[in-house]
């Protein structure tokens, strides 16, 4: 067994969700370190508590095994295919730290496909699991315009609207990629087993627990963090007064993805959530399916708000990460871009010469810089 | 036949719908004193050729007869219940003036009630003529609780939305006020003869039209600045892709009155105009009544907005709009007070005495002024 990739399952294992300053540490000193500071409590005080509980389970090897018998992978940091890039705007929430709005530690996948490529282009539709009629058929015609338009659909693969959406997709061959609050090992919710095994072939099934994991009501919460920075775009479609796709929105605003919700009947109980947040403004009314791309469109991956596409396109994603760390002027050293990007020290270091080769930075005695 | 009355009538039939010059004209030197420059065309250009096809019709005998016949009257400034406090908020619009948004010259009324006391607490209720069944419900629903909070319903009479509201009114035992296009000797539509019977009986159905006059595209557009100004707030329940509704929501915008827009399926048309208008920031969306009346609450008539409300309670509406209009310091003459409040010298001399009375204005020999 690899035991870099043995340090991370290890990880995944202790910190069993969100927990930023893991991230920290393991961007700073690399997965194998992190992991023997982790079983030797050898920790700041934040990190010896959050830690303390599961630092002795080390289930990393039956987790890695458990994850490949279903055809899945870890998926790392390490990993070229790591969607850093969506995460990327984690950064702006560094003052709620302790909303755990961090990017995950690894992510645990099931589906051949790269994440990266997939997510793309990538729209969430969540709502309510008590969906309407109207709800469903509504969620079907959005999700198939979105689809023949090129989008990836994102989702919870809960009953109701997440799992009409995942359907619509499917139904028009389009990838869709379903975030689970549990193990990828677990089909949550049990009749959605098979939607769920389609998903996985045609797209993925992800989620930041380690196999065998059970679902609970925190991570339902953190996992919407997930769909929102893994989408350039959050629908929610039908939500009654305490939906849960309310939460999910949530999370989208604060990481700057447009919140979009559909509007419905007065009289539908499953509406309430859609028009109390467009009311109060945290979300604009979508009509259809052009409402949501041309709220998506703008924003695309790797790139920073408003900045220019130009220079980044073609660069891996994690060479654009690190680039888009670098300060508009001055002198930063792989440390400090490490810090900056969320990226471990060994992938700046791969990723500089890069991006010296495309002319997009340099060095001298002072450290690395942007060009022009 | 009283010859100031007469010139009223004269009036309203020569102008034959908003004309800001003439509301001033009159303002200035009285009716008959107008009636008599109009008929000699010893005028401004602008009024002129503005008045230049009428002012030879000399109907008003005619005119007055009809109405009484009805057992309608003609209201004019003069009158007590001249409703001049709605339409004080028509000044901000003075920039506008080439968009004809005046104060109407004069208003023909059917019904026995006093359309001050009616419109004191008024929503406009409007939509397509091409409603749909949850259209109709949803209007019912919304103008029963509206009725039940003692909210007056205004709307235009028309099918579809406007005849729902004013029969859910009707059906909850509450007043309502029709507004027309056309002379309200004229039952238009005439499927609902029989409603309109019903509204003069209850509430008031009137125009700014005199007897005889058709409905005309330019008069329901013209109509609709009365729905508004008339109203403390208004509703549009559903709305196509052309509905007049939207320019009713734009008057009110204009006049700083609240518009709100309930929202329906995104499937049906008949919703389209709602959804735009609340996308657009131009509506706030309305789930149910108490959405409209928090919104209408907080300006009330007589009040200039944010302005305090006490002083000018149980003041005369017309001594309320002469209030209004003096300056926060300094002294002013009758004549700009006239000017500033839009209502005859008379009326403003006639109300002087009782402001004074109540102890808020005073006088020296400057002028007078506002106390305290």
């Amino acid at each position: 067994m690899n035991p870099r990739r043995a340090a991370w399952a290890y990880l995944s294992q202790a910190a069993l969700g969100p927990c930023a300053p893991l991230v920290e540490l393991v961007a700073a000193v690399g997965p194998e370190d992190a992991a023997r500071a982790v079983r030797q409590a050898d920790l700041p005080e934040v990190l010896r508590s959050r830690t303390a509980a599961r630092r002795d389970l080390d289930t990393a090897e039956r987790d890695l095994a458990a994850v490949e018998r279903l055809g899945g992978r870890l998926l790392t940091p390490d990993d070229d295919d790591w969607p850093a890039w969506k995460l990327l705007a984690f950064d702006a929430m560094d003052q709620r730290r302790d909303r755990e709005c961090a990017p995950p530690l690894a992510l645990w996948v099931l589906g051949s496909r790269s994440l990266t490529e997939l997510t793309e282009r990538a729209v969430a539709v969540v709502g309510t699991r008590a969906a309407t009629g109207y709800g469903e058929h509504v969620t079907t015609q959005f999700v198939d315009d979105l689809a023949g338009e090129g989008w990836t659909v994102v989702s919870g693969a809960a009953y109701g609207v997440d799992g009409a959406a995942h359907r619509a997709a499917l139904a028009a061959g389009a990838p869709t990629v379903a975030v689970l609050a549990c193990g990828v090992d677990r089909a949550y919710p049990a009749g959605h087993a098979r939607l769920l095994r389609e998903i996985a072939r045609e797209g993925a099934v992800l989620s930041e627990y380690p196999p065998g994991t059970a679902p609970a009501r925190h991570r339902f919460l953190a996992r919407n963090r997930l769909v929102a920075g893994l989408s350039d775009a959050v629908l929610v479609v039908e939500a009654g007064a305490r939906s849960g796709a309310r939460n999910t929105a949530v999370w989208a605003a604060g990481l700057g993805r447009p919140v979009l919700a559909v509007p419905g009947p007065v009289t539908s109980a499953s509406s309430v959530g859609c028009h109390r947040m467009i009311r109060d403004g945290e979300a604009v009314l979508a009509s259809r399916a052009a409402d949501v791309s041309v709220a998506a469109g703008p924003i695309r991956a790797g790139e920073s708000e408003g900045g220019p596409a130009r220079p980044l396109d073609g660069l891996s994603h994690k060479a654009a990460v690190v680039y888009e760390a670098f300060p508009a002027s001055g002198s930063v050293g792989v440390r400090q871009l490490s810090e900056d990007s969320g990226l471990p020290v060994e992938a700046v270091r791969g990723a500089l010469p890069v991006l010296e080769l495309e002319g997009l930075v340099g060095s001298d005695e002072t450290g690395w810089f942007r060009r022009g």
